[in-house]
């Protein structure tokens, strides 16, 4: 399905995206900020070390892609601002919370380049400032007023919990399909994506069939993200993610790259006998994690994910001509390509 | 102010309610078993493990008096129990996902008579565990339709967190004031019971100034329930509580009746040394943790702890008055009472 002149075109919309600009940062800034405001005043804490930290990871804090996602997706109907802002703000903190708690179920050193809070406090006090500032993006989603919204923003805040869970349980086996993968990325990552887009669009009255589409493209381009995200951790080396590759696979987590990898090696081989006992947690030293990633790498494997996530966000764009206004089809595109850029 | 006299009264009550039986559990009987198939069903997870130890823990809840006093508030009003029974379950959820992680931030090993989630997963997975039942409340609390109630519910979450971060940030310090203990144990514990009269009362449309008083009630029975509990930390031991004596102590925690021993105390006393030394974590063996407790004990500052608890008690109960319905009164007067059979 996904063949050489797939993967070609893939590359050359990777060139394409690089040189292009986004304009829509620019567009979006002024709603932005306003968002970045109100997020940090729900982030505040009495404690000077805690603010100082979950300050600084608010601040680091990537593109606010989400929160982006959120307000675009209201911007062609009934562009109600301090809800939607409201709404937005919510959604980046409820992220910001589950990186927090993700950090220390991971025990990772650094978030965004910054330390991360569990490497500065004690065990309690991170699960616990993780848990308030879930609190506070509960008190954002219901300064709404608007019941619909604080119901989706409820159950997004269940399915992402339920795919991390899932990431937990799910670890040290190969043996899994695709079905399990993509619930598994859906919860952790599409659906705040899917989440966000349908919320904008309720709080601005979308019609239902625009709701629905919108979410759906929400959901299309969080998968296409995680996916990215599971290339680049193979992919890249210390620099560009901050973080050394492979970080999945010392985890026993098993992605994308390394299902289509598996899938290419035959039964009896030692690859595959390697490749197992890695993901089992039975080969840990780091010649058996490189001699695996180095399998990966000239496999293709990585280029198929990549083609993967790529037919997601054509999937995403083409639910755009459901949206009414031409400059918000446009810029939830560059969102849509946006993903692409990550990995190249 | 709390002179023998009161003490002494506040004894006579406790052996008085010790022989009362509680109508209340009864009479609630019915709505209490829909709210417990809620909370099942909303704790419910697809991995086998996990699923069993919340169960328990579940299962093994209490009096379930949080969604007591949330479908007490409503009887005398518009008893619309539907609403009321999700808005409880919600309540009895939240309580559970918050002691899931207050077990990790505390270590514990055992809670309800159950081995904690902590004690038999890995951290990781507790964290999410823990979010997760917080999300199915959210889910529970958006499923009343009702605004103030949701906001009513974010803002009651964040109070609980906000309690249990200052308890961590002002461990470890002997000065303190009455205030901020107030303030600490109206987040980690009263603040839930303010929070479910007060859902209770919107919910079944009580007029405004009922409404305010019903949180007030809550507030202040609330109160009288941690500082029996901070009591029975230091007056039971193993057997009561199933946890050994003067864990606050040992955390570094300071409750009400250690703050009015150190009041007692000369301030140039081997006894005030060594309370300030236990407290600061200098002096961690069970001879000083033991002296300090005994001291504790003789001094008579459980005594007046008590009857402190007493009039908060009181005064929540005359906060009944303006409740229109005779039995209503009796059955929330009934809850009030019960907080002091604990320490019995």
């Amino acid at each position: 399905m996904f063949t050489i002149r797939r993967r070609a075109a893939g590359r050359d919309r990777d060139r394409r995206v690089e040189l292009q600009t986004f304009r829509v940062f620019d567009t979006m800034r002024a709603d932005l900020q306003r968002v970045d405001e109100r997020v940090g005043d729900a982030a505040a804490l009495h404690y000077p070390i805690a603010s100082q930290v979950v300050g600084e990871i608010v601040r680091a804090g990537g593109k606010r892609l989400r929160p982006l996602v959120l307000l675009l997706a209201g911007r062609a109907y009934d562009y109600d601002r301090d809800a939607l802002v409201t709404a937005a703000a919510g959604v980046e903190l409820l992220h910001t919370a589950s990186l927090v708690h993700d950090d220390m179920v991971d025990r990772a050193a650094l978030r965004r380049g910054k330390p991360t809070l569990n490497s500065v406090l004690s065990s309690g006090a991170v699960i616990l400032i993780g848990d308030y500032l879930f609190a506070q993006s509960a008190v954002l989603a219901a300064a709404t007023q608007n019941p619909r919204v604080v119901a989706v923003f409820a159950a997004t805040l269940a399915d992402i919990c339920d795919g991390e869970l899932r990431e937990i349980f799910d670890a040290h086996r190969l043996d899994q399909t695709r079905e399990e993968y993509e619930r598994r990325i859906f919860g952790k990552t599409a659906s705040l994506f899917a989440g966000a887009a349908e919320m904008g669009a309720i709080i601005a009255r979308a019609p239902e069939a625009h709701t629905e589409e919108l979410r759906a493209f929400g959901r299309d381009i969080g998968l296409a993200f995680q996916i990215m995200d599971d290339v680049l951790d193979l992919r890249a080396g210390t620099g560009q993610l901050g973080k050394p590759a492979g970080q999945d696979l010392r985890q026993g987590t098993v992605t994308l790259p390394t299902m289509l990898y598996a899938a290419q090696l035959p039964p009896d081989s030692a690859e595959l006998a390697l490749l197992r006992a890695v993901v089992a947690g039975d080969a840990s030293d780091e010649a058996s994690l490189d001699a695996v990633i180095a399998g990966i790498r000239v496999s293709g494997a990585l280029d198929d994910a990549v083609a993967i996530a790529t037919s997601h966000l054509e999937r995403a764009k083409a639910r755009l001509a459901i949206v009414p206004d031409r400059e918000t089809r446009a810029l939830l595109g560059e969102v849509a390509d946006f993903a692409l850029t990550r990995a190249s």
